[in-house]
This record gives structure tokens, C-alpha cells and sequence, in this order.
């Protein structure tokens, strides 16, 4: 039954062998591990604005004007970034994230902070990025309604994602790139025009204030340089999702590394010219800051009215958003594997689940966003410091990474290709400082706590597979002392299951054997004693009283008296159990075998045997 | 932990031994069971007047007026059943339910038609009790905001006795007792010096009527036959708990028939003076049905002003409604255990638990009970029709095995006794269809789904253990013939856990041994062969390829085989396995084992044996 449900959600299993092809072609793949990095326009100047403007003494103008001066530095910042990158994936063909790269090249400390890290950020841009979709949504006039079922929907549209994604990459990737094709061409499209209706058009003038917390007019002043750090650090997630396809390039045709490169610079530039467009157009059109509207959509309503277009504007932009998530359902079991493999997560992740998806990542990943959507009420701007931290901390680690690969590998031009990592690894470093700092009180401690928190587990893990190694470990030639062997068979009356019990037990060629009947009172053990001869048994039946009535401590008493009586033994207990047809018939008879069972694998030195009675 | 806290509220464990202590004397039993039947006082009269007042077209006085002819028929009845009940527990002092006397005297049919109403009506008057508890306790003006948590203060109610009954039943006697007594007290003053008022002191008047839906004016006219009818069939439920002592023989102190006997007869007088003293005393007084303040309350206010004795009044009443449910905890376990004991029920409910108590039993009442009063919203009122229809169901049932039971034993006076419990058979049978008819449409119709429903569930219950009893059946003297032995040993890769598998698996005698290892790939074939080789392991090696990376189905199609390739082969599935010092520690590993485990159980021929490899 559940079978059924889950092929029907999820598609047949799929073999092994099928995995090749698996690998997505560029235009596909632009769909798949962009749309993270492309749909961060859809938030990040409202991020920014957030900052300047509120800081400004609720004076939008003042915000505004600082806008294009950081949309610049963040443009600049990517370029350097999307240089590194492109080296990265030249090294490291298989898939070189940040927590690789550090790993080979900065030792276990640091790829642990990198693998936490990421795998924070990948929880955070599913919770960032679905409910920036389910804001997009939301801030057309005609759903306003949908306010108050925030959370249902991005539930919704986490389920969704989750489902696609255990079906398999490939299918997602088909799936998913006419939206994110779509929302470029819908946000160039408003820029574009918008800008055309300021220079050449009727001017659309400005967004009109709905909002009374918000002034046009500038209350004079100018923002301090602090201030301007902090829009800086809230427009750099911008750069969220760069590293994708650094960390995906085995999942590219051939040549891999070659097509990933330049998948990444064509993402970059697409990036690049949307984010700075949207701060050009927003300095003309003073949309402000808001939970209700984002301020795409107050541009779209201005630039193109309440009309279709508009319409497919915002249902464009959710839909880039709930593909972004997808970049995180790309990379997230293919990263927390990776780790796993290590020994610092537990091994579970590393299976391939039936569709050829690494399915428990899948799962974790949804469940961990699924939680922070609800704690934060589905609202994002609180996560958004908190992601920044970890972006830019895998940022500096694996382009540092990359400097002591090319130190280390000296390869032809490795001392171009050092000085660009080096670039890139003191700016996002810089980059790091800045966010830590200006936004430590709203929130940028936090990964200061979890991230550590995180690392203590990947430890701990570690340390518990390598003890367990070591504990396993033999020489080739090892052969284990031979034992004697006592078998004890549990009844409780005689009837046909015992029987073929005690059969099987005699067969197995004990040292000794005893059949064990644990009694209440001295009416039972009569009864027992009086079918052992009456069945003419030939095992020797011993009784063990049990005056509260239950199983498992007299057994477990038992067979401590019988370690002490014989010397040198391994004690087989068998258990003869009913098995019944229909699973619900289990309600009908005492579970007390199951628990008897698992109490006492935890003894040393005992086996423990199930002899099935099946009763039709 | 666990254990900790069960000790902490249940109590230490007591030994099978321990049994005899647990009977109870006279007084502490009159406590334990009359207080189903005493307590039913607080809420009878308010039946009735629901029934007769509203039909009387909202006229308190008609209503009134049927109060006292409807007691002395309800006192009348009371009378008969008890005289009857009388000779059940002599002729059976081992507990002479209705299931009992049915199942001996009727037959299977009628036996289960009782058990099943009796197990209903148990269930019942705990939630009707714990309902009209809470009422008495709302009635008190000073905690009238209360009303808006009727259900979660049952439900800490049924949760106290539900403990208390964990403990066992003398101490829960013992703690019973008094407020038993206490109610007798204040109900036995109320109506005395209430009639006094009346007829010698201050007239107290009438009770003030709160409600607009009353009048206390007669708006002439009177009450049809059927309504005084459906008026008695709502007083009948007075008699609910009568039943109980006859039950509970067992548990009186010896000679067990003379104490219960006696119990009897003294809880019907103290039932039946203070059913009729209330009725009487309402009749002066004329209280109207409410949701808000129960009839007892207003008559309570009214003779003894809002001062303290009133507010005894209602604790009193409170606590014995608690322990009317208390009823129920005594004697539902010990019927279903009855009932279990011939088969019908799931065994696990004859387990005395280790305070010597039918533990399941109390568990399920207290499930039960809980679920009917959420679903209630904490009203009683619709459940009584309910109630009174299994009531007069299973008392019909017990007298009329008593009079077969006399016409088979022919004891000396046997013609007398036959005479009374045929007076007694015939009347509770013309009240059953009295309730049936009157009360059909407010819910008696219930009970004519519910209880086949019971019964078609202890029948099948019955089958399959009879089914099951048929296929463990066998002759003394039966030996099942001896059968080759093929025993397979899962293998993953080469280690200790491994190799002390294989040194168990040649010890006990293997007509054929073979190694298993499943394999998603030929990487990971040619890995466990060099590593057999390089061990130079003298065991068959097989791999089984596994496409869909699963390990369940590729070892259930490799038994197949097996059983294909030999004959009359009994196949031992081997499987080393991990044990880990911490539970948590389990998450780390793969719980493949655990559900391979699970389908192999359910194969025929197929024995699993765990090898445990302790890890430190």
C-alpha cells in the first residue's frame, strides 16, 4: 500500500547502472543551479532598502541615494567571486565545494567550518527562498487575502519541491527551467521598460506611499559609513548561490569542468546586470521597504499596471524563488554525503535512495527548512544575516583553499591563478568582517553558536566510526577461539512450535541444552512438568520463577547463573514465536519476545534465535 | 528513567503471593463498589425532571408532580433487582457477573450480549460520573468560571483514579472511603433538615428561577402515559452500579457471599431512602433541570445559604462521583479479563500487571472514558439513554440465567429462589423495552449498533486463537522429523563481527554453509572476493546483485533460490550484527538488519539468528 503511494509520488525504481544519465545538459543546468543565485535579485535590493532607508530616519530618498554606489560594490564583489569559482571548477572536476577544497588543502578544522556552514546555508535558501516566493504571491492585489496562510503555503511549496527532487534531478531539471528563463525575461522586460517610460516615455513618476512610516522628502543628513556597511552586507546575498555549480559539475555533460565554467560565467553576468538594473530603476521609482508588497512588485504595478503582465511578473518570480530552494535540494545530499563518506555524518546519507537521489538528504533538508519556515512565522529578513555569515565563511575558506592548491600543485600559470583565489579570498574575507560585524546584534552571532554546535557532531560521529573501526578490525589469518556452546530453548507450554524448537536445537549440536520455562506460581510449573513427561521429552527442562509476573529480568537472571556454571560458553537462546498472517493479528499475542530480544542483544556473548511457528 | 517515574506513581512491584493482602473488609467495600449506585442519587432526579418538566411544556410543577410516584416505581424496581442480585452472589461466589451467570446458564450468544453491554456500561459510568463530578463542583457559585473547562478537569480526574487504580485496589479502598461516607452525610442532611424547613422551621420557599426557559406556573393539562414513562426510564439509571458487588465477590474478605450479601442489601437501603429523599424534597423545593447548577446545588443553596456546609455538600458530591468511576476501575479489568480468559479478548488483558492488577485493563477503561468525554464536550446527558439500555440489557440477562441456573441445581428453596429471580427477569426486561421505546430516538438506538459490533470482534477474536490452538495442536509422543540445514551468513565486508559469525555458523552443524554478500556493483564484488581470498575464508562465498541498492528483496529471491536448489531444507539466515553501547548511537547505523529481520519471520522454513558484535 505505502509502496504504491511512494511509486506513484516518486516513479519506479530506478538501476545502478542508469545513473549516467543522470547528467543534465548547460541550458538545463543553468536552470538548476542558478536560479538560487539569479532569484536573489528578487530580495536583495528590498534588503538593502530595508537597511538605508530605515536607518535614515524613515527617509526613503536618503536610502535610495545610496543604492547604486552599493548595487556597484556588489557587482564588483561578484565578478571576483564568479573568477575564483571558475578556477575551482578547473581543479576540481568532481566537484570541488567549498568543503572539498578546504579539506585537500586546509585540513579537518577548516573543511568542518566550510561543511557547516554550507549545509546551514543550504537549509536557510530553501527557508529564504520559498518564502520570498510565497512574499511575490502574496504582493499581488488581487491574492492580498493570502496573507495570513504564509507558512501553509510555503509548506505547500516545500512538498512540492521534496517530491520532485525524489523522482530525480534530470526530471526537476526539465521541469524547472521554462520558469527560470521566464523570470529573466520578465525582469529585464521591466527594467527595460520601466527605464524607457523614465527617459523616452510618459514618466511613471513615483511609487505612491501607502505606508505613513515612510517619507519622500530627504530630512537632510547622510548616512554614516556604518550604516552603508550595513546595506553592503544586506545586498551581498546577492551573491548567495554562486558556488553552485562548483559544487555540482559532475552533474554536467561532458566535458564537465569545461561546460560548468562557462555556465557559471553566463550565470554571473545574468546576475550581475539584473541586480544592478533593479537598484537603477528603484532610484528612479522609490519603491519602499515592506512586508505586504515587495518592491518588485510595486515597480511592476507602477511600470506595467494592475494587468497580465504584472500577473506573470510575480507568479514568475515565485516560481524562480521555489527553484532556488531546488538548487539547495541539488546540493545538499550531494554535500552532507560527501561528509558522510568522511565518517562525520552518519553513513545513511550516502545511500542512493531507489530513484538514484541520495533520498534521506532529501528529506532532512526539507524538514530542517520546513521548521525554520514555521518558527519565523514564514517571514525571512531575520534569516537573512545569518545566511550571509555562511555564505561569505565558505566563500574565504575554499578560495584560501584554492591559493595553497595552486601553491602546492604549481601547474602552468598557477601563480595567475593563486593571485586571483588570493583576490577573491581577502575580498570575501573583508566581506565576512563587515557582515559579522554590522550585523551582529540582528543576528550574525547566531551561526557564531550553531556552527560550532555542528562541528561537535561531525566530531562525535567521527569519533564513534573509528572506534568502531578499530574494534572490528583483523589480521588476514585471525580465527576466533572455538566455544562451547549452550542452547536454551524458551517455552511456555508444550505444543507443536516447542517441538520443532527443541528439534532445531538438538540439531545444532549444543554442548549442552535446557529447556527453560519461566514460571508464577507453583501451579504453572506443575502443569509444565507434567507435560515435559507426559510428552516424554528428552531435554532437560528447568523452571526459573518469576514472581512479578513478567519474562524478560528471570531470563535475563538465567542466563547469568548459566555464564557462571559453565566456563568458556557462548549461550544461544532461542525463541520459538508465533508468526500469524495478518499484521493486526499481532495485537492478539504478547509482544513479550520482541522486547526479551532486544534486551538481550545488548549481552555479550549471547545469540539470540527466532524459530518462527508459522500458523497459516 | 522510565521506571523511575512508573515507580514513582504505581508503586514497587508486588509478588503473586502478595494476592490475598488485597481483598477488602465490608466497609471499605461498600465504599469501592456502592459508590456507582449511591452516587447516582446526585444526578437521577435531574433525569427525570429533564424528561418531565421540558415535556410538560416548559411547567416546573407537572414535572414536579410525576417526581414522587416515579421514585417509589424506581425504588420499587430497586428493590427486586437487589433481592435478585442476592442470590447471584451466593451461587456464585467466584463473581457471578451477568457475562458469568449468562455464559453458564444461556449459552454463548447471550453471554456475549451481556459482556458487551456490561463492558459498554462500564466505560460509561466512568465518563457519566467524571462528567456529573465536574457539574457539582462547576454548581458552586465561586468557581462558576470553570464552566469552559469541563473536559480538562474530567480529564485530570479520570487521570487521578486511573493511578490510584495502577496502585491496586485496597489502597485506592482505603483512600476511598471516606468522602463515600462524607456524601452519604451531607445528602442524608440535606433532605432532613430541608423537610424540616418545610414542615417546622422558616419555610425556605422555592428555588428562584434563573432560567426564562421555566415557569413555575402549571399551564394545566398533563403528562401523557409515554412521558411519564421516558421520565422513569431516566430515574432507572438509579439503579446503575447495583450490579457491581456481584461482580466483585473475589474481593471481599471470607466468608466472600455472606460480606457481599450483606454489602448489598445495606447500599440498596442508603440508595434507595436518599433517591426518594431527594425526590421528595424537590417536590417542596422545585429545582429546574440546568446545564448550570445541578438540581442537589440549588436545593443546597437554598437550605443552607452559600456558607460552608454548602460547599461540603458539593465536594462531597464531587468525590463520590470520582469514585462511582472508581466502580468501573474495579470491575472492568476483572471483567475483561473473564472474557480474555475464555478467548474472547486479547490475551494480554488476564496479565495481572506488577502491582497485581489487570494494568491493560485500566489502561484501556481510562482511553476509553477520555475519548467519550472529549467527544462529549463533558455533557453527560446524552449518554444516559445509552447507559440504561446495556444496564437493563445485562440485568435481563443475569436473572434469567439464575432462574435456568436454579432449575438445573434444584438446591433446597430452589422453587423460591427460581421465583424471585424470575420477578426479578421480568421486571428489568419490561423496563429494558420501557428505555428502548421512550428513550429510542435520544440515542437507546445506539446501543442496537455498538454492541453487535462487540460482539462480532470477540467472535473473531475467538476464531483466530482457536485457530491458532488447533494448528499448535499435537499428539504426546510426536516427533518432527529431522531436515537438512543450510544456514547463510550475511556479509558486508570481512571483519570480527564477520568472522566470529562464520565460527558460530560451522559450530552448529550446517548440512550446507554459504556466505551471502549483497552487491550494488561489480566494484564492490571484486572487493568482498579479494577480501576473501586475502582471509583465506574455507566458507562458499555467493554475491547477490543488488540493482535498486536495497538489501531486502535481493536476500528474500536468494532463500528462494535456496529452496529451490535443495531439498526439505530448513534455512538459518545468519546476520552479525552491530550492538552499539547507546541507544542513540543506532541512528549511525544502517537498520537494514531490523527490517530483513521482519520479512524473513513471515517466510516459512526460515529461522533468523542475530551474532551480535559488541563494539565496547
Amino acid at each position: 500500500m505505502l509502496q504504491v503511494v511512494k511509486r506513484l509520488f516518486v516513479g519506479r525504481p530506478l538501476a545502478t547502472t542508469e545513473q549516467e544519465h543522470q547528467r543534465i545538459p548547460k541550458k538545463i543546468a543553468l536552470a538548476v543551479f542558478s536560479s538560487d543565485a539569479i532569484s536573489s535579485t528578487a530580495y536583495a535590493t528590498e534588503e538593502i532598502l530595508f537597511v538605508t532607508a530605515a536607518a535614515a530616519g524613515s527617509s526613503l530618498i536618503l536610502g535610495l541615494d545610496t543604492l547604486i554606489p552599493i548595487a556597484i560594490a556588489v557587482a564588483f564583489l561578484l565578478a571576483i567571486v564568479s573568477f575564483s569559482y571558475r578556477q575551482t571548477i578547473f581543479s576540481y572536476p568532481n566537484g570541488g565545494g567549498s568543503y572539498v577544497v578546504s579539506r585537500e588543502n586546509l585540513g579537518e578544522g577548516p573543511s568542518m567550518v566550510a561543511g557547516a556552514s554550507l549545509l546551514v546555508d543550504y537549509i536557510l535558501t530553501v527557508a529564504v527562498s520559498i518564502s520570498a516566493g510565497v512574499a511575490a504571491i502574496i504582493s499581488i492585489p488581487a491574492f492580498h487575502g493570502l496573507e495570513d496562510h504564509r507558512v501553509a503555503l510555503g509548506l505547500v511549496l516545500i512538498l512540492v519541491i521534496t517530491l520532485a527532487n525524489l523522482r530525480g534531478i534530470k526530471e526537476s531539471g526539465t521541469l524547472f527551467s521554462f520558469p527560470t528563463y521566464l523570470y529573466i525575461f520578465m525582469l529585464a522586460g521591466l527594467i527595460l521598460y520601466g527605464l524607457f517610460q523614465v527617459f523616452f516615455g510618459d514618466d511613471p513618476g513615483t511609487v505612491p506611499l501607502d505606508d505613513p512610516g515612510w517619507e519622500h522628502a530627504a530630512t537632510g543628513g547622510s548616512l554614516s559609513l556604518f550604516l552603508v556597511l550595513k546595506g553592503f552586507s544586506s545586498g551581498a546575498v546577492a551573491l548567495t548561490g554562486v558556488e553552485a555549480i562548483s559544487n555540482g559539475v559532475p552533474a554536467f555533460r561532458r566535458p564537465e569542468s569545461k561546460n560548468a565554467a562557462n555556465t557559471l560565467v553566463i550565470m554571473a553576468v545574468i546576475l550581475g546586470t539584473l541586480f544592478f538594473g533593479v537598484s537603477v530603476l528603484a532610484s528612479h521609482l522609490h519603491p519602499y521597504p515592506s512586508e505586504e508588497q515587495t518592491v518588485i512588485a510595486q515597480m511592476g504595478l507602477l511600470v506595467f499596471g494592475e494587468g497580465g503582465i504584472f500577473f506573470v511578473l510575480q507568479v514568475a518570480t515565485a516560481l524562480i524563488l521555489t527553484l532556488a530552494a531546488n538548487t539547495a535540494y541539488a546540493d545538499f545530499p550531494r554535500l552532507s554525503s560527501i561528509i558522510a563518506k568522511d565518517g562525520y555524518l552518519p553513513r545513511q546519507l550516502t545511500n542512493r535512495g531507489d530513484r538514484l537521489v541520495f533520498s534521506n538528504g532529501v528529506v532532512f533538508l526539507a524538514a530542517a527548512a520546513g521548521a525554520l519556515l514555521i518558527a519565523f512565522g514564514g517571514v525571512t529578513n531575520a534569516l537573512i544575516p545569518l545566511y550571509a555569515v555562511g555564505v561569505f565563511t565558505s566563500f574565504t575558506l575554499s578560495q584560501s583553499g584554492m591559493v595553497r592548491h595552486h601553491q602546492k600543485e604549481r601547474e602552468p600559470g598557477w601563480k595567475r591563478s593563486a593571485l586571483i583565489n588570493g583576490v577573491g579570498a581577502v575580498a570575501t574575507f573583508v566581506v565576512l568582517i563587515i557582515v559579522a560585524v554590522t550585523k551582529f546584534s540582528s543576528g550574525a552571532w547566531v551561526p557564531i553558536i550553531v556552527i560550532p554546535f555542528i562541528i561537535a557532531i561531525f566530531k562525535g560521529i567521527h569519533r564513534h566510526y573509528s572506534r568502531i573501526e578499530k574494534s572490528l578490525y583483523v589480521e588476514p589469518g585471525f580465527r576466533p577461539r572455538r566455544m562451547n556452546h549452550t542452547v536454551i530453548v524458551l517455552v511456555g507450554r508444550v505444543h507443536r512450535g516447542v517441538l520443532d524448537a527443541l528439534a532445531y536445537a538438538k540439531s545444532i549440536n549444543p554442548t549442552h541444552l535446557i529447556a527453560v520455562s519461566v514460571v508464577t506460581d507453583e501451579e504453572e510449573q506443575a502443569r509444565i512438568e507434567d507435560q515435559w513427561r507426559e510428552f516424554d521429552l528428552d531435554v532437560e527442562l528447568e523452571t526459573v520463577y518469576s514472581p512479578y509476573r513478567e519474562l524478560t529480568r528471570p531470563v535475563l537472571g538465567f542466563v547469568g547463573e548459566l555464564e557462571d556454571r559453565y566456563d568458556n560458553e557462548i549461550i544461544t537462546v532461542l525463541i520459538p514465536e508465533f508468526v500469524v498472517s495478518h499484521w493486526w493479528q499481532h495485537v492478539l499475542h504478547n509482544q513479550s519476545a520482541l522486547i526479551l530480544k532486544g534486551r538481550l542483544l545488548f549481552r555479550k556473548g549471547i545469540v539470540v534465535t527466532s524459530v518462527p511457528y508459522h500458523t497459516e
